[in-house]
């Protein structure tokens, strides 16, 4: 056994990456339970360290010498499950290089999106549909929550994300055609011719596109509906402008 | 005031409400809040009593013989919520004549889907592309379990909603274009010719549709995708589907 106090200074710093400032400051986030931590391996993201219940290491033989056995008491307090894993890993965020956007075709661009379940699933469906990359705009949801990471299991690491800030952060989608999705818009996507190179971009349900993106668009569409509802799910709206655009 | 203790019969009927069981026998079930009991009163559904916190009873004025004054302990025991809202009514379930059935010609079909969340962005995404009504077979979620009521605020009442339990049920349907939706058909989405009257057929995420609804099948089709993603969120395929064959 190498930890058998939830006050080890190691349990601790744990701990603290269940907030977003120690992630961001630390540049780590909590892997929990052995599917998420083998997924996150074998896509392969760096792991630091693994706090795995004495007893439960046979599984994690992949991970050698990054494996502290501890107790089940320590697992369940750097876990934020109501049930405690095997284990919990903390692993290094992913970084991606600007030269994938720079070839990139596809592009989704999602604004102040704060529902983990809609981020989750439209990362899902960008996978799914060739989308090269997934940009989160302005205040999105942490992608690292481990709310996040435990309902995108496998698909969080199947497509490049980035977090962008400003408006100058988008000027290398320059020369891209940028298609901004309003429930106003006059065009209907059934009418939209698209290019080569095409950005999607997507506001949250509450608020939808900022002017500033609106502004920076260079069309605009809606999809057709046929009764009165409001608006359509975000991730659904998203899945199907990705269908009609992109495949 | 009317009623001061939380042992009051009508509390406990209430109560028990929370539960499919007592949902199915009484054929009742609970709205939470102000925005859930306006909105099906608006769309008809019919209410038996609202439990009002005293004081907060102006809002409730359009229901105003049916209002039971009451404390926050009492609205705070029937509420399924973390935090009571201000009231909870009991409603009557809503039942559809066959009629509507026999006249349909979009009709969705849902097979032992259990996620309330799917089930919630369905009936919003079908209400959307005009659907007549959704059929939930075998051994779904119920839809007047609190969480769904909950989460499809305004979608619930806008679509016709059927339970059926057996493959006979299902002969209304005979002379219907009988679409299956499977990971693994030979026939590619896009390709699909439809006729004038169609159902629509999903299972769940976890196990697909059961061989007796593929049996039941006049076509299978699968959603082309770009990637090695085993497959799509159920919410998205079916919105994807319903947009490529309604709209």
């Amino acid at each position: 056994m190498d930890i058998t106090s939830v006050n080890n200074e190691q349990v601790k710093d744990a701990v603290r990456l269940q907030q977003k400032k120690y992630r961001d400051s630390e540049d780590k986030f909590l892997l929990e339970g052995f599917k998420a931590i083998q997924e996150a391996f074998y896509a392969g993201l760096k792991i630091e360290k693994v706090f795995v219940i004495f007893g439960r290491e046979s599984s994690y033989s992949f991970l050698k010498d990054k494996i502290i056995l501890t107790t089940e008491a320590v697992v369940e307090k750097i876990s934020t499950t109501e049930s405690a894993p095997d284990a919990v890993a903390i692993a290094y965020k992913k970084h991606y290089s600007n030269n994938i956007l720079k070839a990139a075709k596809k592009v989704v661009l999602l604004e102040n999106v704060k529902d983990l379940g809609n981020l989750g699933t439209i990362l899902r469906t960008s996978a799914a549909f060739g989308v090269d990359a997934v940009i989160l705009y302005g205040d999105c949801a942490d992608i690292y929550n481990p709310k996040c990471v435990r309902a995108s299991v496998g698909n969080l690491w199947k497509i490049p994300v980035y977090n962008f800030k400003n408006i100058d952060d988008l000027k290398i989608f320059e020369d891209f055609q940028r298609i901004a999705t309003l429930p106003r818009a006059e065009n209907f996507l059934r009418d939209l011719k698209t290019s080569k190179k095409c950005l999607v971009m997507f506001g949250s349900e509450a608020d939808g596109l900022s002017g500033e993106l609106i502004k920076f668009s260079t069309e605009h569409v809606k999809i057709e509906m046929k009764s009165n509802v409001e608006s359509l799910n975000l991730s659904v709206s998203c899945a199907i402008v990705l269908y009609k655009i992109f495949i």
